[in-house]
């Protein structure tokens, strides 16, 4: 996973990854009623919207960005037909070349954590008929339960080339409140970004880069700083670009002197573009492009 | 929530989840062989096996437990069909008149937490058409990323008299590995056990008891003792009774002096009891019948 996102991200020259988090706020009139003239108001409505307004979104940034984000709580609200969607937005991202990260920051353990890994990474396995589910490259997980919680997921990242950010700084406000903690002389983030490079040190890429991540807040550009150190060869899923209010320059901290070691994430400064634009609504994958070329250009001012 | 849950407790003189956690290996021959012959070794055949499975077992116990706890894990697994079967148990749970804890262990911020948590414990609203999607009466969380990752879950608590199980010391382990980590005098579950409360505290039912409660394993049973001073007004659902290894007398401290404070959950002890025990395959809703009933008598012979 880790070597292909680093191809990508060189290929396209842009460390850029487009969140899918559609909101039925985002998407334009047109799609939402073909969508409900077909399935109603309904959750299969909403779902159908969403995945006909992904479309259009990757179609339009394909080239330009390595990877994409689906945010599976916004998919997950609607119910199976909701899931249906978010397999069927990876399925068509894949199609068009782009590495899936899989936003759905699970944690739990034993068997249960062995599920999760089977579904997302791995293969389920039906009295011996294989299936890949969900078919991620690689997921967001959170660390809270400890190695044990984690190791089914390696287990599949080794065995399917596969990948993982797991959380150490969040980029919300309350992040700090457990997250800030002073643990033995350092604070807690630090402490799990030191497990984090542990646990990934016996995945390192071709790329020198380790196929277990970490997801670092923009937000927190003093600890992004000094997680960079404690984390050298793992890549970090940098959320809070945009409309949460990091900036390209908070960002420069993120990556390493090669250029490479962060991915940053954009998603409704990209997916609902058209909102702050010039563009109408049945222009919003050409506004997405635009945004993208914008980030892009901001990304590199700094980098 | 929380009030339906400890009447429940009370008239059935039982604090026992029963959670459906089924996987392939517990069901029995005869319900897959039917599975298969409709849908094939494949997700929906695999799910479809999971609800008629689910069924037999809430026939059996549901007027001797108050409540289950199906692990989404087991059913997101198989995708779309999966989740399919989680919302029907669900439904057929509590048409059966049981309380449902949801075992989603979601963490997540903003927007994202809002949309699991509409999903999960409120309603999603599809341009002014309302869906009630998972209907659980409550759900477990990660509190990892702080406060504002878990208030739009206190929200819909208290619109939708709902609740939470925060997960605060878990059963595995490597649990300690972060838990367990001292920070600023105490170990860091303390510190966690330290917020729920205060974030419960504004959700008191008329039991007494808040609707926020914390998932306190009962494979460390010091540690439930002093969660259990510290979070006297919070339930605690306890992980770890029966095949993770944790006997009745390692329990007790996990309840109150008036008898009520914690439910305890056992999953394969109950739904796989068949296969230690004189029972066919034919019978597995009778000999998880029989392991309620002497799950409630050891629980008893402590309390």
């Amino acid at each position: 996973m880790i070597d292909a996102l680093i191809k990508g991200i060189q290929q396209k020259s842009n460390p850029t990854v487009v969140g899918l988090d559609p909101r039925l706020s985002f998407i334009p009139t047109f799609i939402k009623e073909e969508a409900f003239g077909k399935f109603g108001k309904t959750p299969k409505g909403a779902a159908e919207a969403f995945y006909q307004f992904n479309k259009g979104i990757i179609d339009a940034v394909h080239d330009l960005v390595p990877a994409v984000k689906p945010q599976v709580a916004m998919y997950e609200q609607y119910g199976a037909v909701g899931i249906g969607a978010y397999i069927n937005t990876i399925e068509y991202a894949k199609e068009k070349g782009l590495v899936i990260i899989g936003d759905i920051k699970r944690g739990d353990i034993a068997t249960t954590a062995e599920a999760y890994s089977d579904g997302h990474l791995g293969e389920v396995d039906i009295e011996d008929e294989k299936y890949m589910v969900y078919d991620e490259d690689s997921i967001t997980i959170n660390p809270y339960l400890g190695y044990d919680s984690v190791e089914p997921y390696i287990s599949n990242c080794k065995k399917f080339n596969r990948g993982l950010f797991i959380l150490v700084k969040t980029s919300n406000p309350n992040s700090g409140e457990i997250q800030d903690l002073e643990v033995e002389g350092e604070k807690l983030y630090k402490r799990v970004g030191r497990l984090v490079n542990k646990w990934g040190s016996e995945l390192i890429g071709e790329s020198g880069y380790s196929q277990i991540g970490a997801v670092v807040g923009a937000t927190h550009s003093a600890q992004a700083e000094e997680l960079r150190e404690i984390m050298p060869n793992n890549y970090f899923l940098v959320p809070g670009y945009g409309a949460q209010g990091a900036k390209a320059k908070d960002l420069k901290v993120c990556f390493n002197k090669d250029g490479l070691g962060a991915i940053v994430n954009s998603s409704r400064g990209i997916i609902a573009a058209y909102k702050n634009s010039n563009y109408t609504e049945r222009q919003y994958a050409e506004a997405a492009r635009e945004a993208v070329i914008e980030m892009q250009r901001d990304l590199k001012s700094v980098l």
